[in-house]
């Protein structure tokens, strides 16, 4: 099973029996997530977290945002970045507070962006960010023109320093808090597409697509991916 | 209607009209959301971004982990944090890749951490941590005992520097795309709990609590909040 080095960053220390390093847990977790959320030090020093879309080839992430973006601007330059994807599956409710968690999965990823200049690999990245979110989509939309090209700033960030954390399974109580007439299982979440609301400026009598109609009715992660 | 200040360093310039900062709104996104992203500068200097569970109580949002936890030490010196909380509510499917977006709410948090030692405020974060994702919880369960108490750590974080972002509503394509045969309109993500798995560990015959099983059919936004 192929998998990511551990460095002293990534390396899972609290809780280590949580962590994953293996490839296909971590794109797994990549490609079910919708969005991600960037740390960097922005220029008074201080840190600052956003959310933002992403997408995966290989071991590769790319963001994308406004080329006038103020996160975008300052990635650029190549400093340190801390890429972090959760999927949240569910409230494990155990018998004490104190042994209560959350099923989760999630992927922490370090690293520094290299802006994507080249025309091609822009052009697969804009592509990627769309069938990351709706697989079917990029075929029905209108192209990138080159002035939207040019306003649009594209990162890569490469999937070396990375770890995955994942709790799944019920709880762990105390072994005298068994006992307890207390109720306890997983109460599990569930992320779903709901019913496509048509814009309101759509020729009337325009169907939902197929790939639109069959998303809303299945998980984003039983959709293909890859 | 109350506001937080806009500082230089939450003041949303990029797409400024999505900016909020109310309290409605940044009470509303953090009461909702399950987990937050936690942003640190970690000893070696690179920036860190950790998912984990929160509460909030008036303006003040608390963490806690256990006092071995790296995040937990190092935030409890007092170093700069951000905390964001991110609700994705549903894909934004234009005519072009370009105007295609994400309708979400985010709040994003600056600040520093301050360590919850008075034992009657601990208690309290404990109690807010396990009602914010399940009303009706606290009642059930053990209560923490001393020893446990000790071993989690709980920091307090005032919303001072604080501002939401919001995108709601369906696409905004060129005037010159709206004549294009393409599908557009907003694809819905919704977060529910599904049915509950009693631990398999449970004694025969256990019901599942009214406060769980009302819970696993409603969205979470729509429980007794504050």
């Amino acid at each position: 099973m192929a998998e990511f080095k551990q460095t002293d960053q990534t390396k899972v220390r609290r809780l280590a029996e949580r962590g994953k390093y293996d490839h296909e847990t971590v794109y797994s977790i990549l490609d079910e997530g919708f969005i991600c959320h960037v740390g960097f030090i922005a220029t008074d020093g201080r840190p600052v977290v956003i959310p933002t879309a992403f997408g995966r080839v290989d071991d590769r992430v790319y963001i994308h945002g406004s080329a006038g973006s103020r996160m975008q601007r300052m990635l650029a330059t190549g400093i340190d970045v801390c890429i972090t994807v959760t999927l949240v599956d569910g409230l494990v409710l155990a018998r004490s507070g104190f042994n209560s968690s959350i099923n989760y999965r999630s992927v922490v990823i370090m690293g520094k962006a290299t802006p994507v200049v080249d025309p091609e690999e822009k052009a697969r990245a804009l592509y990627l960010f769309s069938e990351h979110l709706l697989p079917g989509r990029w075929d029905e939309i209108r192209g990138p023109s080159e002035k939207e090209l040019k306003q649009t700033s594209v990162l890569a960030i490469d999937l070396d320093e990375v770890s995955a954390k994942v709790r799944t399974g019920p709880p762990h109580d105390d072994e005298e808090d068994y006992a307890l007439p207390v109720w306890a299982g997983v109460l599990p979440i569930e992320v779903k597409f709901g019913e496509a609301e048509p814009d309101p400026k759509l020729a009337d009598g325009a169907g939902v697509p197929e790939y639109v109609r069959k998303a809303s009715r299945k998980r984003n992660n039983e959709g293909t991916k890859n």
